[in-house]
């Protein structure tokens, strides 16, 4: 493998943009936006933790941008720019490097961003990756987790499950004959762009699980959730799976949905905001605390887990 | 050991400025300071890489924070806040996170600045630990590697090499009766806060050596640099390592000093700049390429490396 800065020059440089200053100084520089309030935050994937050794590493490049994507899509802030760390085992082979630049760079020309710098690392074990992405939100536009009120309607995008049945699928719970929830789980899609200022009183994007991620919106809040679980909009895919798959769906994360707490009265408004972004109705925040998650027949549903967590 | 987001709520949401949120959202939500260039940096610290396992939580919170400090002092910056990702073994004892919470703490305090946000995961290995620093510098104002010029001095702040004597007594290298070496290589000074805009052309923080470092300014500016090794300054302890410890301490990095390219005749101003901060002219910029190492004689002094790479 080529030595360190010459694989910065090779594989990196070129994904820079103004504020990288050629990946050649100590730090990004750069201008912020008028009138903006910026947002930071920051993903890992660890090789044998978020991605299985082995996976294309266009994919897994394409999914670390996107999963810090939509923490950015969940304040409602657009991209600016990134920050990437690599530490890779002395033994990585450049083809590696290759692909990972290349899925790098076919994210950066979908969303609109640049690299602005980062840091390289040997590892004496596995893959160690992350992301700190940029964004910016006009001032006062941001959405957080903690605005939701007592009565407001709980929304979610696209489909719920997908990704935690593709990983499962690789590992052979699940049949996919197309492929569809093995690509959801390696390649979100960060949901940037909703016009959702004015009209989400909270939001967080699905990430630990729904239910779990649910719990963060009514913790945040002061407020109680209830969740209609036949309500979860499943994707043919998923729903092929049939009634087996409805805990994991519900708890498994990885899905980059954006979830809303949203005031009565106002779906046509929010429908023409997420414009073909599909949107479905779920459940409703009412006062008190905790998450109720309630199967078609109105009783509880009993779920082994919430959501991920790191022990 | 509690869940993720206990340890969160317990260690870390403490050390949260306003732009942290509570460290209960997607991601932090800041105002940039009027008329200001901000800059962004990430430095990783990983175990058996960065650092030895065993070493003191504290201080390894600590040094992973002044390297990502003294990045933003290269540039010229003062520090707003930082992101942190943990990856952490799950036999990773609470004293452990506790400690490291305790140097954060420390350094917040001593260096003005908040924790806004970051990422917890499990490990299969390791530690892995990141920082991402965030800082301004008045517009126009910033400092970099690319501006040296033919003529110009060579200055660097503070001592070089005991750093790497320090890393080298504890594997048994050197002696180190009052621990000096070692103290300086677990917790550098980040050298932020010097007046430097408008006297120095450009500047490095010397992490990976010396001489590599000095190669990094001279290649971004177009020019040839020489060094005078006899002219480098030693602290007492290092000096006692006699001769034989010359090269390490040119080659060796982790020093964390500014390296500095400055027009003759301004010295008394860039002594003013520096206030209580010790600088010392050890070199020139002249027209070509490459870096001349010079020995007291004035002949090239070989050296067996110029820095640390990342294989």
């Amino acid at each position: 493998m080529a030595g360190e800065f010459a694989r910065i020059a090779r594989y990196f440089a070129p994904l820079a943009g103004p504020a990288g200053l050629g990946l050649r100084d100590d730090a990004a520089l750069f201008t912020p936006p008028v009138g903006a309030e910026l947002v930071l935050t920051v993903d890992q994937m660890l090789e044998s933790v978020h991605f299985l050794p082995g996976d294309d590493p266009s994919l897994i490049a394409r999914k670390l941008l996107r999963r810090n994507l939509s923490d950015l899509a969940a304040m409602g802030a657009a991209p600016l720019g990134y920050l990437l760390t690599t530490a890779l085992p002395v033994q990585t082979p450049e083809s590696w490097l290759a692909g990972f630049a290349a899925g790098l760079a076919q994210d950066q020309a979908e969303y609109g961003l640049t690299l602005m710098g980062g840091d390289s690392s040997s590892s004496k074990s596995g893959i160690a990756l992350s992301i700190t992405a940029l964004g910016a939100v006009p001032r006062g536009r941001a959405l957080t987790r903690s605005g939701a009120r007592a009565g407001d309607e709980l929304w979610v995008t696209g489909t719920i499950g997908d990704a935690v049945l593709g990983l499962q699928a690789r590992l052979g719970a699940w049949a996919d004959e197309d492929g569809v929830l093995t690509r959801r789980s390696l390649l979100p899609e960060p949901r940037l762009g909703l016009a959702l200022h004015g009209l989400a009183h909270a939001c967080i994007d699905v990430s630990d699980g729904l239910v779990q991620d649910l719990g963060h919106i009514a913790e945040a809040s002061g407020l109680a959730a209830t969740l209609y679980a036949a309500a979860v909009p499943a994707s043919p895919a998923a729903a092929r799976q049939g009634a087996a798959a409805l805990a994991e769906r519900l708890t498994g994360g990885d899905d980059y949905e954006l979830l809303l707490a949203v005031p009565p009265g106002h779906e046509a408004a929010l429908r023409a905001a997420c414009g073909s972004v599909p949107i479905t109705r779920i459940g409703q925040f009412t006062p008190g605390r905790g998450v109720r998650v309630l199967a078609a027949d109105g009783t509880e549903l009993p779920l082994p887990r919430t959501g991920w967590t790191h022990f």
